[in-house]
């Protein structure tokens, strides 16, 4: 049985923030995001997937559709199939996000 | 846009565990799981679907294929697309656990 300690999955680079696919699951995604102060996912779209945003730690700026939202530690949302998502990082803190998106975009790692 | 204080939607019953599906999306279960102490899922199988256990609170004991182990808090354990999985909350706390799967079999809430 693969186990994973979900935090210490998490891995920071300065560059970029960092996508961390914990299971390699064909059927979604589950995935930590990890964004360092200023680092953020720009806006984008899915045709055909659900994305949903679970904050484990620090406080996301999340922006649906245009509307735009702090998220907390223990706070969830939902980037419905077709929906302009993005996700910024715009405190001073680290931030590390579980990301569940189904169904897997073919082609998309 | 829908924001979920995932901690909050939980919620419990004497008679059985209770499921609380989080975002109601058609492409996935993003549920929470909540089993007072001795609740179980008992053992079942998703021909085409991988299911994802998050421990939130408290430590949960999972079986997949035959293999058993405990899953704490922070923790997350993989049952792929047809194997044999159940959780039970065999501690003296309440057990909360995120539970992902995708993609959601039809004719199921």
């Amino acid at each position: 049985m693969k186990k994973v300690v979900v935090r210490d999955a998490a891995r920071f680079a300065s560059d970029r923030y960092q996508k961390v696919d914990l299971f390699g699951s064909l059927h979604m995604f589950f995935d930590l995001y990890c964004l360092e102060p200023g680092q953020e996912q720009q806006g984008h779209a899915h045709a055909g997937s659900d994305k949903i945003y679970f904050v484990l730690e620090g406080v996301g700026q999340v922006e649906i559709d245009g509307e735009s939202a702090a998220i907390q530690a223990g706070a969830a949302v939902i980037a419905p199939a077709g929906s302009q998502h993005g996700l910024k990082n715009a405190s001073t803190d680290r931030l590390v996000v579980l990301v569940a998106m189904a169904p897997r975009p073919s082609g998309t790692k």
